[in-house]
């Protein structure tokens, strides 16, 4: 079961630009049903193969993070769970990646636009970074959710208990979610495509990408369960760092400094090593490298890990 | 290389309760040189396998996390980088888990004291937590570091820039860990090894057991490195999720509010499908859930994930 041999389709151009539970859904579904839905990119198509980085200006951000849907899920409401299985993505020939001044970890640091242009292809398993730099790919939806309960407009940039812009990585083909139903229906909407991403996604983008992607919805009755929670079903891709990595550290009593200190020594390691000058490595970091919480106990300094699989970088 | 075949031994009496430079060195060695320590476990030998739950009370926290040391490193000083090969560590028999009054990420959830006892049986890739539950052993230094400049005696318990108790669970035999060095000779010490730890290390304390530990220094001068950093060269045992993991996350606003609310996730979930009490949840989170960072961008709330590797629970 996959794309092109679902049940339903959602077309592209039924899209919505924030979450809010009076948006009629686009689709009324059965509980166990499979659905095809066509994404736009993050950029809501604002950006195309021929922008550049003083486009990025222009960006409106009222537009951004499109979500095709909302379906709505017959047999569910509040205090359930709605499992969305991931069932397959077919990505697309182009993606993007950007330093949008004013967003990302290291947002002070980095004060430029950015843009860069990824060439996808098909059935590969790498895509190119620059000479001897190679993101292994593994498509997942970066915003995927449920209308949250409180009526009127969500905006879908931060996430929530009810899913939306989770922007994690593992979330891909095979990959179960389980989302906290905040409302009759569920009323479930995907977009924000991601080719490749590291767990933090640092610079604020990912290699974004419209895709194609299939899923399969089945109602879980009285969960109490708060947040989303999901499951994987082998190694791959959340454990892409089979011959190993180079992982660096920041050390201190705020986690989010030292997620920026661990990844402020991992730019500086990637000019070092891979002569990668700072805009590339923190869109690198972005695409490939993992954030983790090494201790969060040994008061008051905590331990955080940026970890760059050693097989991307071979010059 | 590596336990008896090291050209240089510190016995455990040779431990020290702070980081201070002017401990005076156990030992001075030079560039290359390989050293066995014998370390002690992180209570400082003031638990035994007879200790019940009710005796941490008495335990002295001036007297916990010793380190075995501190070695002179000829030829360094500050602004140098002190490389430290991680060769081989040798398990003794016996481990403990405890949640300690007012020390750990739930600690406000946890206020009894509680103690479990380990079987640790050498050679064996587990430890049994409980009927049908066996935790993955890959035993590291909890405590590995070297003396800060700033004179005077420093607590064991935070780790620095110049690492100390980093409780780093990737740190195991044929990684190699890179720490800034802040005094000549850098001076450093270890101890407070780990059988098992997920990353986080939630409930404050590992499979705490003392052991032996052979390792390799090597100098790298004028690297401008601020914080810790390491190598790992294979899958095992930082992926260890090789069939797969159950993922609890936490979304909001503050890091360490997302971390809690995904553990507090995973103990519901360990108490539903594996029917342990909390604070067998809590400890088992401790020894093996790994929390990384998956989203730190999507302006206000951020996405932490609390990682159970699906083999770990057969029941």
């Amino acid at each position: 079961m996959g794309i092109g041999s679902c049940q339903h389709t959602i077309h592209r151009h039924q899209h919505h630009h924030s979450w809010d539970r009076d948006i009629p859904p686009a689709l009324v579904v059965a509980d166990g049903a499979t659905v095809e839905f066509e994404t736009t990119d993050a950029s809501g198509g604002q950006l195309d193969p021929s922008s550049i980085a003083a486009d990025l200006a222009g960006v409106d951000f009222g537009r951004v993070n499109p979500v095709s849907g909302p379906v709505f899920v017959e047999g569910t409401g509040p205090g359930d769970v709605l499992e969305v299985e991931i069932l397959e993505l077919a990505m697309t020939g182009w993606g993007w990646t950007a330093h949008f001044p004013g967003f990302g970890l290291l947002a002070d640091q980095f004060p430029e636009p950015w843009l860069k242009h990824w060439e996808l292809t098909p059935g590969s398993s790498t895509a190119p970074f620059a000479d001897g730099i190679d993101v292994p790919v593994a498509p997942f939806p970066g915003t995927i959710g449920l209308a949250p309960p409180t009526p009127g407009p969500h905006s879908t940039v931060p996430p929530r208990p009810w899913g939306g812009n989770l922007d994690t990585r593992h979330l891909t083909a095979g990959t179960k979610l389980y989302l906290p139903v905040g409302v009759e229906g569920a009323l479930f909407s995907v977009g924000d495509t991601h080719a490749a991403q590291g767990d933090g996604e640092v610079c604020g983008t990912a290699i974004e990408s419209r895709m194609g992607i299939a899923l399969r919805f089945r109602v879980h009755r009285h969960w109490g369960l708060r947040f989303p929670a999901f499951e994987t079903f082998g190694a791959a891709p959340g454990d892409r760092a089979t011959s190993g990595s180079f992982v660096t550290t920041g050390v201190g009593p705020d986690l989010m400094v030292a997620a920026r200190d661990a990844i402020s020594g991992m730019i500086d390691h990637l000019g070092a090593t891979a002569r990668l000058d700072p805009p590339e490595a923190y869109a690198l970091c972005s695409v490939a490298v993992d954030l983790r919480i090494h201790e969060v106990v040994d008061q008051p300094n905590w331990v955080v890990g940026a970890w760059l699989p050693r097989g991307i970088v071979s010059r």
